[in-house]
């Protein structure tokens, strides 16, 4: 089959976390960027022997651009993946999918409109061993799903932003950035639509004023339940109980969050910059998978804990330690996916249905936190569907 | 000031875990015991030097009796508490306070009327690590608490039960006598009242029927807010992340869940009865503080994490280790607690309306489970209140 000739928007932080998986990938070609940032763009012409795009237009213009990946800001994401759509290319488009739901139900609807494929990654949710837990438990070996234990204590608030990330408006805050992660890894733990979702999130820091933790009951249809606890405020670091591994499957010194307070830029912004592509040195190679946290799900007769190197397996009559295989690249189910979906070989689950679905349960989680009551996002959903078939 | 002549109801297994605290202190004298087996009681009378008597209601008629114990089956709290206070006797009564809620409104307000001591413990909320960090959080230092997640994963289903212990209706199940220690963890920690409780229980072992694990959401008065999973078909231990150490505060083996259910005798009624007065041997004296799993709060500023060695405090610019006295003798502290009340030095902190507020807040979870929605256990007080007052 072809390869896909892949234009990149957006060249920071996530698309040099994504990068490996692209360039080590022997069904894309990195053909073309765009990118505001002028020096980024042609760097990138010159590193790949690709096209530099002046403008998005550009891009969608150029016929041997066959799919996207989005990696700008969050509050470009939709109307980009929109405009790609239309110009009859595909798109991966970085989590979250957008800021608000009704975006994200109007992308999910042009995919299906145009017949395009849309897959909303990277997330957590493909991380290998969320993929290996989900099919033990869907193979139903050890019972019914019944609960899932999951949190997670990081620097996230710490880290260099840009103001934009710290404007709930343009989808600042943990929530959307980080909850979508966390959402995503339940969901396909769970296998089954969230029915309610109950939360209490919380801004503790008005010099980083934003939504930066929360703790969240969420009910699924066929009764499953699951417990999310996030705090990007964190002085405690869960990564403990991964063995000190951390987010990207990197071992990690336990001075990492304080110092991430200690070091937090006067100029933030060019902090935030030193990151991107073009300015940082692209991450070393991970010897482990990523993960988000402790992950502990609950079936009738057997505990699975999620860990970076494999799946702790807790059986009613034995302890057993399933190893995954290292990871050769990062987040290549991420590119299996979309390539799948191209070729029409498979499916892909994190389509833009499936995005709406868990954007729909993080804005649920910020409303149930306002109103203090029981969210249901198919409500949510429901409402923004309605929106766009007005 | 006189030494506390204690009338101990009930010589199980309950009243083996205190026993320490009891005879290892100065200010009380083990003066009598009641309990159906005689051969319990002669052999507590012999052992203390005390009386055995044939009812309770003996033991409630001599007047050198002062104060009971009572560690009786939880269906027999209620009344056996009543009795007592309206005898003129304080209590120290066992957890679960009773096995409904109006029972318990029932207790406190007698009480109240006969003005007469009522500790409820011990529980988990007394251990030392709980007090200090409880403390810490009340000082203020790190700014106001906003989160508090926990969890425990035991053998709690599969340890030897008598059969109303598998009884929903006579206490039976974790909510009650597991969420009793959960919740008074995470209230005294939170030292502020529970506004509201949203929970989903299970049942997932029909060869022992109940409910035998939860995850809960408590919102706080004041704006924090609490994530409790329990289960007690646990295949995994949580205590491993406390360094296996148990909840009884002495080393465990990594094995100990899966021998449980390896061993749930066929006689289970004789396996439960081997570990009371008289057949098992009391427990070997503990190394480090009791505990109920794992247990973070997250202040504005810090995050503590206590251990049964002691605090863990990770602050601003700050990790610091606050080790703890290891315990001279278990549950001193409800001791403590029970003869400061006794003779007017202090007012318990786990009095009547402590204990009712508890068993509201276990019976808000279990009406949250089914019915899906946000339960107040302050209106579930409210209404059994207004009971007694008819
Ligand atoms: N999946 C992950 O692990 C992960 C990690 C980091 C970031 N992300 C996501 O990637 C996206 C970008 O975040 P980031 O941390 O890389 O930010 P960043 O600031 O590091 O990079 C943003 C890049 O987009 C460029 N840009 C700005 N406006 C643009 C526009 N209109 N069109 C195209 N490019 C534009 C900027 O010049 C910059 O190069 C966010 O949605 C974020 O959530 C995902
Ligand atoms: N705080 C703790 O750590 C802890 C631990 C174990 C038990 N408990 C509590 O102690 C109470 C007893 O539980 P257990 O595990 O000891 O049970 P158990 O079966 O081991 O002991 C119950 C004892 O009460 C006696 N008894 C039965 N009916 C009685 C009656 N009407 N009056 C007086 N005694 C009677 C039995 O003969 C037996 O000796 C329960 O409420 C339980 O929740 C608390």
């Amino acid at each position: 089959m072809d390869r896909i000739r892949l234009g990149v928007v957006g060249l920071g932080r996530g698309f040099m976390l994504t990068l490996p998986a692209l360039t080590g990938d022997e069904r894309i070609v990195l053909a073309g960027a765009f990118d505001p940032r002028a020096e980024a763009r042609e760097r990138f012409a010159q590193e790949f022997d690709a096209l530099a795009f002046p403008t998005l237009g550009a891009m969608l213009g150029a016929p041997d651009i066959d799919a996207l990946y989005i990696a700008s800001p969050h509050e470009h994401h939709a109307a980009q993946a929109i405009a790609a759509i239309k110009a009859g290319k595909h798109v991966l488009v970085e989590k979250p999918m957008a800021v608000t739901v009704a975006d994200c139900a109007a992308m999910a609807e042009a995919a299906r409109r145009f017949d395009r494929v849309l897959v909303v990654g990277p997330s957590h949710g493909f991380d290998a061993p969320v993929r290996a837990a989900a099919a033990l438990i869907a193979s139903g070996d050890h019972g019914a799903l019944r609960q899932i234990l999951t949190f997670n204590f990081t620097d996230f608030v710490y880290r260099p932003r840009r103001p934009e990330e710290l404007d709930a408006a343009r989808g600042g805050g943990v929530i959307f950035s980080q909850g979508a992660h966390q959402i995503d890894v339940v969901r396909r733990l769970a296998g089954q639509p969230i029915r309610t979702v109950r939360a209490v999130a919380g801004n503790w820091d008005e010099t980083r004023p934003n939504d930066g933790a929360y703790t969240a009951l969420l009910a699924f249809e066929h009764g499953a339940a699951a417990s999310l606890t996030y705090s990007g405020y964190a002085h405690y670091d869960s990564d403990e109980l991964t063995g000190w591994i951390g987010e990207l499957g990197r071992p990690k010194a336990p001075t990492a969050h304080a110092d991430a307070r200690r070091t937090l830029a006067r100029d933030e912004a060019a902090a935030k910059l030193a990151r991107t592509y073009g300015n940082g040195a692209p991450p070393p190679p991970a010897p482990h998978h990523e993960h988000f946290g402790f992950v502990l799900a609950s079936c009738e007769r057997a505990d699975i804990r999620l860990t970076p190197t494999g799946l702790a397996l807790y059986a009613d009559h034995a302890h057993e330690w399933r190893p995954l295989d290292p990871p050769a690249v990062p987040r290549r189910a991420v590119i299996d996916e979309f390539v799948a979906a191209i070729h029409r070989t498979s499916a892909p689950i994190h389509d833009g249905r499936w995005g709406l679905e868990t954007m729909a349960a993080c804005a649920a989680l910020i409303e149930s936190s306002r109103r203090g009551t029981d969210i249901f996002p198919a409500t949510i959903i429901h409402d923004a569907l309605e929106q766009i078939a007005l």
